[in-house]
């Protein structure tokens, strides 16, 4: 029996923020160094911060990545320090973990697997590696590899298992999504076990753009049982004590495996850690609905900051969407910094005006009042002369949501308050939304967020509260644009619960037509013609998507870069009986 | 000697159509059937279009484009097809090409070399091929290949060449920009030669969202001389008559080379071709102006056509980016397709007015006056409290342009006219534009187009016309928003000259702060701070970009999914000098 003292950094770095980062990583150091652990370990391109996208092709950028690690690298005393950086030769550059101690690089880890799908693309920047990095410390010996390497068949740890490590070291950027915890659980978990090793699993946490990392670092040891679990969206720096049993493994004495070669480096410990061996506890680890609220703050929150917006305008509707929006915004930058305006036109409601001003008593908010009668008005007299002959069709109702996008556009510019835009997803996929008008925002917080969802995020807020925070006639009145006469949402859509069926059947499930007409869970409720009109929808819609501002992915697909359809496609529908002629 | 008589199909297929798509082989085939041809060929993923994208994720799609292909087979008797479709088996999907006679494929390529770079992200959806196919009849040896697997090294090809092929089939989806041509022709020309081997490359031709196909299909024999050359941005079917001279080479019996498993096929030709040699001729080959005026004009007319639009709308400002717009649309649906409208501010000056009717008469247009003056002032007087102890700044600016977006926007909802927006690269570039005002439009003409380059364009256009088109003094006058009194874009701006020049140093050409900052071309007309501040104008300006409407790639490196930056990102060209600290 050995035993391993490990420093977990589940941190949020900046994407390029190169001396933040290295700062923040030499803090860690120096902090592990101090309570004398053996290894101290950092996320995936810890040094650039994830994703870095096209930053990677400037070689400057790669070269000033590699000045921090040398940076970092005086830092570096009685301590194995593990840190994702881009690695570099004359065959290209490579995402990769350098692992460091007493001030020199001892191994270079450079990722096998490289994801290119879904929100992923790193066969567009990174060249793959062809090595198995091992770190030996008598009876431990511990495998490296970075985030995709684990998934699939893990086909990197179970060479490293083979060789005979007992302790597999994993570096993460991997973005949150509502399936995503148990499914890395539950893989993680089988991954230990079937390599019969400790898995130390660390995870980045914090909003890049359009995603969100939520940590949730993990330990499992080599029965596949979680032991130890940071917690999700906070930044967390964990001191562990394992205690590691002998592995008995076949030796193996070539110097490659499966076309890797195989690096083997001894590496010191501290001894004064046998004594000294932490309880194992499990820290906050959140689910459902907890976990997709933080998720939302945390987006909002760095989205703000990262961005350099301190504070944030929000247009109160009177309907739910805003009204979470806004809840939200006042987690993530707090209330004081949260401006709300409301813009009633002649089509509003009372209580769209009264519910939003309850709301902001609620929340300690001025309710900026513009109404927009007399613009709306303007507007149709210089268009009168055009419009006259013509039937009221969308452009007399998106008019007036281009009036309000306008007005918060202004106070934006003049104030550089960052403006959030209010659209759930289910609007984003029927297109249910005026471009230039509630579309118009820096960042659209729910864009990702299927109403159901909204819906029950809303009453999930009002639960945990100890006194109501969201009015519960936003909750309970039915859904309406306001932009002209008894509009209702239900005229136009089906109900929410069953379109939010049929869109996560058709986007994140990514069944085709003929499957979802074959689902009678979702036909029981929805005639044909009425699941193809949808599907129709979501099809044209797309040129209004990629107009709109990014937002937090949480679901296991969102528009945006994980979902990549052309503009101009012939494609729709009703191709299911091909060929048609 | 022998001889080969080839269909080359360059057509302009629709991403997704594949009913309109298969119809087109179809004719293709028949046409050259008609002929006598022994071989007709069509270009990459002719069956789906290009680029498809996410579609075919859907594996309904793929399997509709395979019984799309069925149906083509039982069209084909006595020629050798080659088509481009999806192939699928249990372990992926390919980017191939059918080989087709008497109604059965007698083999399929799949592409070897798969593009993940600049606008390509193939790796996100194929698996690569691992075979050779060549086609064999006596003394003629087609070696088959598609688009980037001539590319590079030509592995592909050299191993074709080496097997004995002396003849070479590229099919090819490949995008327009201004440098193409010149770097195709001449390394076509160095494969066809390198590989003693005439080479037939086929393009597609057509605009798919952001990308412009140029067609510009071309042979060039075993010397590496161009014989024969497509046009340009138009669809051609072209049959020609080769001679083909035996080709010595060592035979070589192994069924594999370099990995690669060598499929080898005879096919059947037509004698009926041997005393029936065409001249060979060199069609209209454009270059220069003329190339990219075709792009932008074919790439608004196919955006708007396979869109669903006959009509486009324009808010004209009297400037040189919306006259050249109007032109561009008037070329691509006809003058009587195009709406034109005169938006005038309390700013604008009479010149304004007094150009856009001259080129309105000019081509032939009816200009639809709207003054915004009252609007504006029922927006200032709704936002007089908030804004009254304030300094004016870009938000009273804003305001107007976004008035103007309100507006033509509403007359495109009210009419189904597609909005052309009329900002330009530079613009683009340093955020020199109004999110939802002159940004608002569904297709984005100029936005690869550097303001240099406009002017280039629209001397052009007058230069090659009978009469004047664009008025001379729209060319002429100072550039200015004209949002405020007296203001011009050089008082933000440094000359378009330069700022273009530094433009396509950072963007085009990718070099770095330190490069810029050493070429005395750039340094010798403005200063190093004021050439940081145009880095750091274009790096902030992320945001408002990725909420732009799509428009027309021609340069080798575009906004959009050619570059593809993080918004929130810290860093900057400041970090020319890391570690800063």
């Amino acid at each position: 029996m050995s035993n391993i003292k490990i420093s977990m950094n589940q941190i949020n770095t900046k994407v390029g923020a190169l001396d933040y980062n290295s700062n923040k990583i030499i803090e860690g150091i120096k902090e592990a160094e101090s309570k004398n652990c053996d290894i101290v370990c950092f996320p995936e391109l810890t040094i650039t911060g994830y994703p870095p996208e096209d930053l990677v092709l400037s070689n400057l950028f790669v070269e000033n990545n590699l000045l921090a690690l040398k940076k970092i690298i005086k830092h570096t005393k009685n301590i194995t320090s593990i840190i994702g950086f881009i690695d570099q030769d004359k065959n290209g550059i490579y995402n990769a973990a350098a692992i460091i101690s007493n001030t020199k690089i001892i191994a270079t880890y450079r990722k096998n697997k490289l994801p290119n799908y879904g929100v992923f693309d790193e066969k567009r920047y990174f060249s793959k590696g062809n090595e198995i990095v091992i770190l030996k410390n008598k009876e431990i010996k511990i495998g490296i590899s970075i985030c995709e390497d684990i998934w699939e068949d893990y086909e990197v740890c179970k060479i490293e298992s083979d060789l005979g490590c007992n302790v597999l070291i994993n570096i993460n950027g991997s973005p949150f999504d509502i399936n995503k915890k148990n499914i890395r659980d539950s893989h993680l978990s089988n991954v230990a076990k079937d390599c019969n090793s400790h898995l130390i699993y660390i995870n980045c946490i914090g909003g890049q753009d359009d995603l969100i990392f939520d940590g949730s670092s993990s330990i499992f040891n080599n029965l596949g049982e979680k032991i130890i679990s940071l917690p999700s969206f906070k930044e967390k720096n964990q001191t562990i004590n394992i205690d590691i049993s002998e592995k008995k493994y076949t030796p193996y004495t070539k110097n490659s495996k499966n076309g890797y070669k195989i690096i083997e480096k001894n590496i010191n410990f501290n001894n004064s850690n046998i004594n000294n061996v932490n309880n194992i506890n499990m820290n906050s680890y959140s689910e459902g609905l907890e976990d997709i609220l933080s998720a939302l703050v945390l987006g909002t929150k760095d989205y703000a900051e990262k961005n350099g917006f301190s504070k944030c305008l929000i247009s109160l509707s009177g309907g739910i969407d805003s009204a979470l929006v806004t809840v939200i915004a006042s987690k993530a930058l707090g209330a004081e910094n949260i401006k709300v305006v409301n813009l009633p036109s002649k089509y509003s409601s009372d209580h769209s005006i009264t519910d939003s001003e309850k709301l902001c008593e609620n929340l300690g908010l001025n309710l900026i009042n513009i109404p927009i009668l007399n613009t709306h008005e303007e507007f149709l007299k210089s268009l009168n002369f055009l419009f006259k002959d013509t039937e009221e069709n969308n452009a007399e109702e998106n008019l007036q949501a281009r009036i309000r996008g306008n007005f918060i556009m202004a106070i934006s510019n003049k104030f550089s308050w960052l403006v959030l835009s209010t659209g759930n997803k289910s609007e984003m996929a029927t297109g249910y939304a005026t471009l230039y008008g509630d579309m118009a925002g820096g960042f659209s917080v729910l864009k990702d967020v299927p109403k159901t969802l909204v819906y029950q995020l809303s009453n999930y807020i009002n639960e945990v509260s100890i006194k109501e925070i969201i009015p519960q006639n936003i909750i309970n009145k039915l859904p309406s644009a306001e932009l002209k006469s008894d509009q209702f949402d239900k005229d136009t859509l089906p109900d929410y619960d069953i379109l939010d069926q049929i869109m996560e059947s058709y986007i994140e499930e990514k069944n085709s037509v003929n499957e979802i007409l074959k689902n009678q869970e979702i036909t029981k409720n929805i005639s044909e013609s009425k699941i193809l009109e949808i599907l129709s929808m979501i099809d044209r819609n797309e040129y209004k998507r990629r107009q709109s501002a990014p937002g937090i992915k949480i679901t296991p697909l969102a528009f945006g870069r994980d979902r990549r359809y052309p503009i101009a496609s012939q494609y729709k529908y009703t191709y299911r009986n091909f060929p048609s002629s």
